[in-house]
């Protein structure tokens, strides 16, 4: 429920996301549980029907509203840092929160990930105010990593890394998507992981085609292509990996297309400087497939960033002129995917450092026929 | 990925939806990835940064709007049932929206489970429009229990039950509250269960005060109250069971406090009849705690509806007066929290059959002293 991190370090991040507001003429923060709200406050409770939120303004400490049946986890906290308002289930905390705060015409963020049904209720408290999603402020701070952050996100990488390793071992005919998925869960918890960073994709043969396939029924046979593409959770950080390993010989075609992808996540990857606008990296590594004849066959971004959440602010997409800096981690992912036949591709997590890019994994990137 | 029914069950799902549609006024429903967009596609995708929804008018196929990179997942499916747009990633799938459905001042209920981001971008396609959680619309269907869904409820339940069994055997002192709750994970998956329907609660000694304690490094003591609140994933279908243990001897107070929760699951369960408001089996629980003294200590509602959510309508508590209705499935869920000493819940899913209340859950009530 706690973070690793001391009080005075979240109080620090707090006076940090109270500039930007100041910045953004922005009156309110609103958070739900969230990558965000554990950011800034440590508290990591689940999103249900009950509504919960983090309130910040420029200036003062924090609003933390909870259902009463959650008050013991905010006493247990850091609970000198927040004022605590809690709920009953016949209450409406809409009120509650209304009481506590002066609104006139307001500007406030919402956290992306609130539930539609609280934020339906939650508007009222603002009267006629402007909002937006709260990633827009949340990224200014978020996407530069400190050095702690830094090396959870590379401790984490290290993980999954392993993790790849020991699924290659297990991937043979007749084993089926499905069981590789479970292996993948409990390799992450046997090796010190908290979590799975998202569900396992173990895509097979044609299945391969569809990116974010949910691993089936589906036995793997001699001739399939297999993306396995994971990633674990590490005190919070995420780390996530791609690699598509050949279950025997692969074909002429089969070969071309993995040289091409091969070859993208290299383009893509060393793209990454500072000051270069982050749809650059895209281009990068899309020129490369373009070039081989499979530009259609390339359909997604090339990347998206990582730290608290598996996908979060910088995303590597075309129209995404954000330039690159020092301290920003994401995913450089490119692939193919031939309908009805097989995809491909191959994902790093990388980091911007003083010295150039860097990946936080190593597992080999060449064709693996096992 | 595909749902157990057939695509004509979906159909008459949609229709018996598109006449609440026109019986509330309501122009659209609009759906995230959630239980309703399960429930009346067969779809089962996750939710994230990439929009995805489908849009149901009041006559008409609906409208599945997905990232390009899934839409194998839709052709796979049910296709002829709906109009699919795809956009890609540096594409708004807004603008592909808005160009399809003609508005003028509209009333539109909106997934609850939405991502606010979404919702944020979502609302002006539909211009001046009414919104309002889609749970307001979806209940009058959803909290009808076919027979097909009452089996699987049931099946769901029954499973549980032989997973707190196997858990009871594993409680001694010394064990961390963490280790049971991965016992019960492996455990679901073990006898046949899809997945967890939440995150296993397992809270000893003082930690059972909180409701819903995250399961941590606290290990069991002699003279514990144990709370194990779990729940599985069969074909979609939610169980969840709570039970209490103690580890070793009960004192005289801890026996009092459990004969009260006992008591109170008992009145709960027995007030539920057709016609009866949710709220009266709140407040028959609640009576019983309030008598034996511990009304204060009785801190959240007396239970929840169950189905693909976990947490759905209808609530039993203070203010709902819905009448119940035969097919209706929800939680008799009791506790007393006594902070810094324990805690004592006992729930039990139940069915409003046409015979009267039915428990899902079998597992003995009574005092176990382990």
């Amino acid at each position: 429920m706690k973070g690793v991190k001391t009080v005075d370090s979240y109080g620090k991040r707090i006076q940090q996301v109270q500039k930007v507001l100041k910045e953004q003429d922005t009156d309110f923060l609103v958070l739900a549980p969230s990558a965000n709200m554990f950011y800034l406050t440590g508290l990591k409770t689940v999103a249900d029907e009950r509504f919960q939120a983090v309130v910040i303004s420029q200036e003062g400490i924090p609003l933390l509203v909870l259902p009463e049946m959650y008050k013991e986890i905010a006493l247990f906290g850091q609970g000198s840092k927040w004022q605590l308002i809690t709920w009953a289930d016949q209450e409406n905390p809409m009120d509650l929160i209304a009481a506590q705060i002066s609104v006139q015409k307001s500007k406030v963020a919402v956290d992306d990930r609130m539930w539609t049904s609280h934020f339906l209720s939650l508007r009222h408290v603002f009267g006629p105010a402007e909002f937006y999603p709260a990633s827009q402020l949340m990224k200014q701070v978020r996407v530069y990593k400190d050095e702690e952050e830094l090396d959870l996100l590379r401790r984490s990488g290290a993980l999954i890394d392993q993790v790849m390793e020991a699924v290659m071992q297990e991937i043979r005919p007749g084993i089926k998507e499905k069981e590789l998925a479970a292996f993948v869960e409990s390799q992450i918890k046997t090796k010190g992981g908290d979590d799975i960073s998202f569900k396992p994709i173990v895509a097979a043969g044609p299945n391969g085609s569809s990116p974010h396939h949910v691993s089936g029924e589906r036995a793997l046979e001699n001739g399939d292509f297999v993306i396995v593409d994971i990633g674990a959770v590490l005190n919070g950080y995420c780390s996530d990996i791609t690699r598509t390993f050949c279950l025997g010989k692969a074909t002429p075609e089969m070969k071309k297309v993995y040289q091409a992808v091969q070859a993208a996540n290299e383009a893509g990857f060393k793209a990454a400087a500072e000051g270069v606008p982050c749809e650059k990296v895209d281009q990068a590594a899309r020129q490369v497939i373009a070039e081989a004849g499979y530009g259609s066959y390339f359909i997604h971004r090339t990347g998206h960033g990582i730290g608290l959440d598996y996908h979060e602010e910088p995303y590597m997409v075309e129209g995404n002129n954000t330039p690159l800096e020092v301290g920003m981690v994401f995913s450089v992912e490119p692939g193919i995917y031939l309908p009805g036949k097989f995809g491909v591709r191959i994902e790093d997590i990388v980091a911007l450092t003083k010295e150039g890019p860097v990946r936080f994994n190593n597992f080999s990137r060449n064709l693996i026929e096992l």
